[in-house]
């Protein structure tokens, strides 16, 4: 791809004499091209250095990349327009050409078409960080800057509040692509016209943001502009540090190839040659792109098992009703403490996981009227459906599971409620429910989890045959949590060595008590 | 690689459903492998989708992988190590060995006893940000916490004052290798045993900064434990969004050919086989490293020219040496604003790049008499130097031609110091290296660069044959790119329709005339 790179000290172009140990460290009987980007101090530089190579009898041309169209035709008429990350483009194409064995006057020409039918543009959330300064002018919170360049330049306008990241990309392409604007328009584009999408990540934006920034450019370009990009480049392609921010190119290959000798093809074989490079990470990562909605692959329906009734636990729907919203409800109410103390203590997400399950339960309830066959087993069907649908996490697996469980030890104790009464169905299922579960989990009593409020729950039950003594035994293992240092889960990675002092409750374990206390509250 | 990935919320394991989906997305009459790493909502949701795959009649086995050291063997001793990047290794070694035709117990068996050769451990400097949540613990800033998960988990160990990077490196190297630890020592290594560091981004840092840490790794691994990875991997590997943290592996391939029907030889060809993925970005990036000194290629040594003294402007040595000192130390007296004012308008180097060809001045005025001779052009020649050797950027661009352009000039008109004098002599020769920089940079008076200064300075002189009045038009110069908008350079870029408030001064055209009024102030 290259023979040789030459960096500078941070945000500094090369200085002449490190540029001509570059192009001595690499010689060539074809000569040298050297490619940079179009700022000051490397126009300078290399141009210098170029100078000096002539000098030494070693024929040397200097190619200037510039690709930024936040630069207006009027004001950028002196300087030309900077250099973004499309000139990764640029030496790909020309790196593969070199390789065929063309001239430097050849590669030259074909470099200045190529860069020619370039647009970029760059938007960006903070600064990088520069090692050794403490200084540096970070946009505030709220704030997106367009027309950015890599070296923490100001951009060409500052967008607050911020856009959305729709409307974000809407902005960005209307300044790559709209031939109408005066002070751009530098590529034009007809029907038809094969293009490539280059999306460079300056550094600091995290993958996740950087797939669905490509995705919703792909998606609007097809929309609003009817491109559809047969190659699509993404990744850190040209960095500036750990800066969040990124810049959009988009190449006309067409237009390339009715410029120079190359057709398309060829110029599609340059940018698919394989090199031992970073940039095999994003070669044809996304060549083809499927269909938004074909992205997501659909789980299996299951087919939701219908229970004899024979084999059901029939209770009062009004008052079963009552119970579930009142569960429900208690859970609602706990999440912002319970994210707060699994914030502390493990990954942050136990509070948020058990609203989600408890507004389906509510959701299930006012419109599918969940209670109104009085249906214990469509109770424990929907739960495990909620589960394993909408809770992911530790939390999550212990549940479904733990549901799945309690409803087959129910269907299989039913006779039990002939004899016995309900509590006793209820307290024989969930012992055998937990049992099961610890096939799964090595979690007792004391281990700082969830099983420290199902555990006694299901034993007081087992004892007592009392929901009322089931809840206070539920109530005391969770509080029992404060005094715990964790030996299972995130929580164990936590407070090695830190002693005695008492901590926030486990969060699975309280909130496990507060659905119990709320399904018991409403009796 | 893989047949399938399967990812769930941010943090949070996938739910059960969405793992099935996945297994059924990706048939295989050879049945499936589930590749994890050891989380325990993971170990759940996995568990039980192997479980219901297999109640299906799809053969179905979890390989849950961990190789985190910093788990020390008996807090983690009912948890098992928790799964960091090196699960990636695992995975390129069984997708190779899959594409081979093992058996799904052969690929299980395979994993595992790779899994058991990898030590772990990472290091945060900041949690990362989860999007939709506001709070997140975030460390001080002098605290480097090691032992850390990729979920913003809390680590085995704050260390406060942040170490350096060898000092930081030292430690996780301890904690990795040495087998001396009864709490970990997790894998034995042997002389000459075959080894693969691997080392994962968590995201935020920047590639110059991970760059620098796989140098400082391999440099002790040699150094400290006579380790020579056959094999380096390095970049976001197995990430957590934007967090500036990574992870240091290393797995010891001789112990797993050892344990296995494969050679160290084929083990490798399992890392090196071709895939379609990222990893081919840090494929084989580092599979030969150059010792750290022969990274630096050198620079091409010159000879100095020596002038004869017919073509040299000779003047008093004393007050040489006093204008010397008057404008270096002028310069460096000037860096913090010149930095101020370039972080404002430009990319904030102006001020060092200034102070660093100051200070080389100085130190060949004081350790090589520079000025005993009296001679200008043995000056310019050190000057000339200073330029190209210490200071990049676009202002050591344009000095660089200028003092070039300079001392050429004086040497070719040194006739006139006979006949009108030394004034006569500068005045000329400083005309025409403005003209020959004229080549290299479009700028004029009025476009806000170094030339605002450098040109009134030449011409002031030219007309008055008088340094001091050159220097009055230096000054009024510099002063007047306080009103002036950018048109060239960086400052091009700022500023667009911001009106007519006073900026500050152009910290080139600022710093060339403190350096002039520096020399002026010795007179």
């Amino acid at each position: 791809m290259l023979a040789a790179s030459v960096g500078g000290d941070v945000f500094a172009s090369p200085r002449t004499k490190q540029i001509v140990a570059a192009i001595e460290a690499v010689p060539s009987s074809k000569g040298t091209l050297l490619v940079i980007t179009n700022y000051t101090g490397d126009c300078l530089h290399f141009g210098l250095a170029a100078e000096k190579s002539k000098a030494n009898g070693n024929p040397c041309r200097m190619l200037i990349c510039g690709d930024d169209v936040s630069i207006g035709k009027k004001s950028g008429s002196l300087v030309g327009r900077r250099g973004l990350a499309a000139q990764i483009g640029v030496l790909k194409i020309l790196g593969a050409a070199a390789a065929q064995g063309l001239s430097l006057d050849q590669l030259y020409d074909l470099g200045t078409a190529v860069n020619a039918q370039i647009v970029s543009i760059a938007a960006t959330l903070d600064h990088c960080h520069v090692p050794g300064r403490t200084e540096h002018g970070a946009l505030d919170e709220n704030v997106i800057e367009i027309g950015t360049g890599p070296h923490n330049e100001p951009g060409y306008k500052k967008l607050s509040p911020a856009p959305s990241a729709a409307g974000l990309v809407k902005t960005i392409l209307k300044y790559l692509l709209d031939e109408t604007d005066p002070a751009r328009g530098y590529v034009k584009f007809h029907p038809g016209d094969e293009t490539v999408l280059l999306i460079s990540n300056f550094g600091g934006m995290s993958n996740l943001e950087l797939g669905g920034l490509v995705d919703e450019v792909l998606q609007q370009l097809l929309d609003d502009w009817k491109i559809q990009p047969v190659r699509v480049y993404s990744g850190c392609l040209e960095t500036s540090l750990n800066a969040p921010a990124f810049s959009v190119s988009v190449i006309n290959i067409s237009n390339i190839a009715a410029n120079t000798p190359f057709s398309v093809q060829q110029l599609k074989q340059f940018l698919d040659l394989k090199t031992d490079t970073a940039w095999e990470a994003v070669a044809g990562s996304q060549a083809r792109r499927r269909p938004r909605a074909a992205q997501l692959v659909q789980s299996p329906v299951g087919q939701r098992r219908v229970v004899a009734d024979a084999k059901d636990l029939k209770v009062n729907p009004v008052l079963l009703e009552k119970m579930l919203r009142g569960a429900a409800q208690a859970l609602i109410a706990a999440e912002p403490n319970l994210t707060k103390w699994d914030t502390i203590m493990g990954d942050g997400d136990c509070g948020l996981t058990l609203e989600t399950g408890a507004k389906a339960l509510l959701e299930a309830v006012d419109k599918r009227r969940l209670a109104a066959k009085g249906s214990v087993i469509e109770v424990l069907n929907e739960l495990e459906d909620i589960v394993e649908s909408k809770m992911g996490g530790t939390l999550g697996g212990i549940l479904g599971i733990f549901f799945v469980s309690l409803r087959t030890a129910v269907e299989e104790n039913i006779a039990l409620s002939v004899t016995q009464g309900p509590v006793a169905v209820w307290s024989t299922a969930l012992s055998i429910a937990l049992h099961h579960l610890g096939q799964y989990t090595p979690a007792k009593v004391g281990d700082r989890t969830v099983m420290d409020t199902l555990i006694p729950f299901a034993d007081a039950m087992k004892n007592t045959k009392s929901f009322e003594k089931g809840v206070a035994a539920a109530v005391q293992g969770a509080e029992n949590t404060k005094k715990l240092k964790a030996r299972l889960g995130r929580a164990t990675y936590v407070g090695v060595g830190e002693g005695t002092k008492e901590l926030p409750p486990d969060p699975g374990a309280w909130g496990a008590m507060v659905a119990i206390k709320g399904l018991h509250s409403a009796l």
